[in-house]
């Protein structure tokens, strides 16, 4: 499957989080052309700024696998990972990371750009325009 | 109390995790003096990488005050904290952070410098020679 089939994915994920008011981010990790783990962001509902799409998406396949290293896998996620995420994702040796939307602000290349793994390919900018607008539409929403 | 006493909390949980076999790193979380959160690293045993003792004792504090901002408390902790518990620590905007050994390899000043809330003091070498011998004894036995 494409990476857009399963950023796709990962934004039904997002979806998932507006529903229940959390910032609409959604990740999904896949090994072996089979989606393993999926997750959005819950950090509203559990209290918890751990508690990001990539954190619990990473924590849920590594339990499936049974093992730390995520090294076959790859990450889907709506935006760009910030640097908790990004340094968990460098714990994990993970081969492969796709993200939708860019993150000016708070996204890893800013502050940490050399945090991952040096096997980690990184690409971004896949469905940007959708990833984007559906936390532009949140926070326009919230103000 | 100190931050030496609450550093020797700290390492009591760093002891905590030697003895099931994980990486001996320990935390507490301190607000209005009083301990709030304990945790040490288990990464090994739920098989994850997220599992530092960092982010335990932040998802823990959270719970308790039933607030995702730990700006009134104090995380005391035995190493210099990652990149990803820094970039926890960060969304916390918590007040202080203490560490014991630096980390010259994965701490996070190498990686991301800037990573903690402006507000942030963070002060490390307490109890520095404790904190990296049960470390450095522990990977010459692995060895």
């Amino acid at each position: 499957m494409s990476d857009e089939y399963y950023m796709k994915k990962a934004l039904q994920e997002a979806k998932e989080a507006l529903k229940i008011g959390e910032v609409p981010i959604g990740a999904v990790i896949v090994c072996n052309d089979s989606i393993i783990a999926k997750a959005h962001n819950m950090t509203q509902h559990l209290t918890d700024v751990t508690a990001h799409a990539e954190m619990q998406a990473i924590t849920a396949a590594s339990d499936l696998l049974g093992g730390k290293y995520l090294s076959e896998c790859t990450l889907y996620v709506t935006i760009e990972p910030c640097v908790m995420c990004a340094g968990a994702l460098g714990w994990t040796h993970i081969k492969r990371i796709v993200y939708g939307a860019k993150d000016p602000k708070k996204g890893y290349h800013i502050f940490a750009p050399k945090v991952l793994h040096p096997k980690t390919e990184c690409i971004g900018g896949i469905m940007e325009k959708e990833c984007s607008q559906i936390l532009t539409a949140f926070f326009k929403k919230k103000r």
